[in-house]
């Protein structure tokens, strides 16, 4: 291994990341059931081919801190976090798990707060959340809580819906606006010098995900979780092959947002997001499905924010408001820790 | 709520820990799926029935210390224990996810060492790891590591085996020697003042579960972790609304774990297995059962322990060696704490 100890960024969804992911998916060769999709593909989930359904399964852990914060907390997080992942191959999330381990002392009053979110946002999304576990470890042997979800859905064989899916000519949708939690979370951080009316946007999308496809051909989905639309956004095109072209003008964003990335020098494209996702959609059906996801609650800020080219292969390139173009290079590693 | 703050009992597999699932299950209104085994039930799992099958769901979070041990380490333990508890509901386990939090610093051999140990468990138990999630936290936020896995099977319609299975006559099977698992635990840590050749028995009972369900009518199939045979047999004598009747000479039990209970006042029946699994049998199979079980790597040691009875409900009663009889009560907590 090239490094002998594991460094924040290597947990934070950039290259620093990929590079641990290699590591990780190398040593383990029992990584895909049955030509499924597998470990190894790091897409949102993996899945299990059965007669004439998959069933697409998906894993998070979460840490966020702080666990509480403008428009969530770490529960609602962690149950939208997972629905998300599931419905971004295509699958109807049936059910969660969990598991939460907390520090002796917890406070039961914040447990029952956060589980009172989970089941709120399982309710929204129509999911049940049939199984967990619960851990507490010695006072000053973690921070506060941990939290991890798993979720099952199905999908009909055939119609899952992986990263290496895009084609060119195709049109990337966003479904809402881009940094929104990234941002909300830095700025409920102690310490933290702005104020802002920001709240996390975090939310399970299945609303978005059935209009879309409903309303056309959707060749991929991926949420902008940790390293945000730019990370996204390279693993499309690095496992499509292809390049994608983003128009910043089109791009929808907040000026608290922008604001906020001028202030501590980030790029608003390696924000994590947790309330919207990408869609790469054929040509033809794009005017479609953007009308479909802006009829949705979690989708009226969508937008067509580029397209999808061979010239170029896995390269994202941006089209600057002011006319020129840069490339948006996946991060090494999200700039504000524990951020979900 | 009847407490504050979350003490380290309310994760250690006895009363108290039944005493927060309860706030837990409460909280969670969405616990079911279509009339499948939901969280309430606090069984092994929980389901999701579809057409012709029943997709069996589980999780379980790892905070096992030390995280090396003689006999395994957290990512083998994490591994076992998930298929374990798919493998209790009378399903085929095929897949796990995993979520791995470390704190920053971790030494990336280990990491590779818990990784190789995850995967050759998996092998020996047919399961592919399809997915999962890594995240790292900062210096002093964690202790180490946190493994969170769960494990998604399939099992026929109609056939998944429950807790409240239990019919009186029905006879009791412990395919392996009792407390191994959590003796070996406590015997690694530093500071402890006798020495063993004790090992951790944690291991995926594949092979023991299919030879009992290929012999015999199994009603009811559960892995004593945490709050060890006391809290699995009491659960049961719950559920099923009957008495359990255990016959302490035949309960199969090393000299070391015996010895190591009598030093530190630990009762062996509450203390965690990790390799041996209580299996319920109509009693015109039970000779039958125990036989195929035998004759299985990891139930060499398995033996009718006692049996099933109408009379005394939700009672679990020891006949002891010496021709009395005492009730095994629910614990209160694991006397070892992080031992899983």
């Amino acid at each position: 291994m090239s490094f002998k100890k594991i460094a924040l960024a290597h947990g934070a969804g950039g290259s620093a990341q990929n590079e641990l992911l290699k590591i990780i998916t190398s040593s383990i060769t029992e990584k895909c059931y049955r030509g499924g999709v597998g470990l190894d593909e790091l897409d949102d989930g993996g899945s299990i081919p059965l007669e004439n359904i998959e069933i697409v399964f998906s894993a998070d852990a979460h840490t966020v801190s702080p666990i509480f914060f403008p428009g969530g907390n770490i529960g609602s997080l962690a149950v939208a976090g997972t629905i998300n992942d599931v419905l971004m191959m295509g699958a109807r999330p049936l059910a969660i798990s969990d598991t939460i381990v907390v520090e002796e002392g917890f406070d039961t009053l914040q447990l029952k707060e956060i589980l009172d979110s989970m089941n709120r946002v399982a309710r929204e999304a129509g999911v049940s959340i049939i199984c967990g576990d619960f851990k507490v470890v010695p006072r000053g042997k973690l921070d506060q809580i941990i939290i991890s979800t798993s979720g099952v859905g199905i999908v009909e064989k055939g119609k899952i819906i992986v990263d290496a899916g895009l084609r060119p000519g195709n049109k990337i949708i966003l479904s809402g606006m881009m940094g929104d939690h990234g941002i909300a979370i830095l700025a409920s951080r102690e310490g933290m010098e702005f104020d802002t009316k920001l709240i996390s946007d975090s939310a399970p999308l299945v609303d978005v995900v059935n209009a879309a496809l409903a309303a056309g051909k959707i060749t991929a989905m991926k949420d902008p979780t940790r390293g945000g639309v730019a990370a996204a956004l390279n693993e499309w095109a690095e496992k499509s092959e292809v390049s994608i072209w983003i128009d910043e003008e089109s791009v929808p964003i907040r000026k608290e947002v922008e604001g906020a990335c001028e202030m501590f020098g980030m790029d608003p494209f390696e924000i994590t997001c947790e309330g919207c996702i990408l869609i790469g959609v054929d040509d033809r059906d794009a005017e479609n499905v953007l009308a479909a996801i802006r009829g949705t609650k979690h989708g009226k800020n969508a937008s067509i924010i580029g397209e999808v080219r061979q010239d170029h292969p896995k390269k994202v390139i941006l089209k600057t408001r002011i006319g020129g173009h840069r490339i948006i290079e996946m991060p090494y590693g999200e700039p504000i820790p524990r951020v979900c």
